[in-house]
């Protein structure tokens, strides 16, 4: 995996996920590992970029258009991430949907 | 600060900064700091989230409007902030700058 992550000229999408975890681990690291795993084999699929420290982790993914992020979203075992997400991982987090129109790289 | 970053329904823009850094510190630190308080004094600003794990940093801002970020772009302190970046601090990175369309809160 690059990093940053290599992704076509704009226009193309961007989710943000900003999240504050909690205290759990359980499942939590192999959950996440796999979702990016499925995210990454998924149509529409560009690129990923992930970071954590502490508590606060931003994950940002890169997508052709909003019909594969709807699809992304809706995949059964994603939501059942999401689900467990919610339950269990993390105690607040934010999703940003944004239309990438501009991009310049540095070296 | 809270986390993650409070912002008002869309729409709104969000500048994704990827970063790799160098293993160069001299005067980094404070760099990066004062460039969050100048960009918070600043028309347009909506809200700031960065991690940093090891070598990758995400820094995501988030402004009223494309002419706030281009004037954040164009400050004097700020440039000259960009150009130590790119002469010490950061081996590689990405700038998006991106429309953000929708967005949802947990807890």
């Amino acid at each position: 995996m690059t990093w940053p992550a290599s992704t076509p000229p704009p226009p193309y999408y961007a989710v943000i996920f900003t999240s504050l975890r909690s205290e759990a681990e359980d499942g939590y690291a192999q959950t996440a590992q796999r979702m990016e795993e499925l995210a990454a084999g998924r149509r529409g699929f560009l690129g990923i970029e992930s970071v954590r420290e502490g508590a606060q982790g931003i994950t940002l993914s890169y997508w052709t258009d909003l019909e594969a992020i709807r699809e992304w979203k809706a995949d059964l075992e994603h939501a059942e991430a999401q689900r467990l997400g919610r339950e269990r991982w993390y105690e607040r987090y934010s999703v940003r949907v944004a239309r990438v129109e501009r991009a310049y790289d540095f070296g």
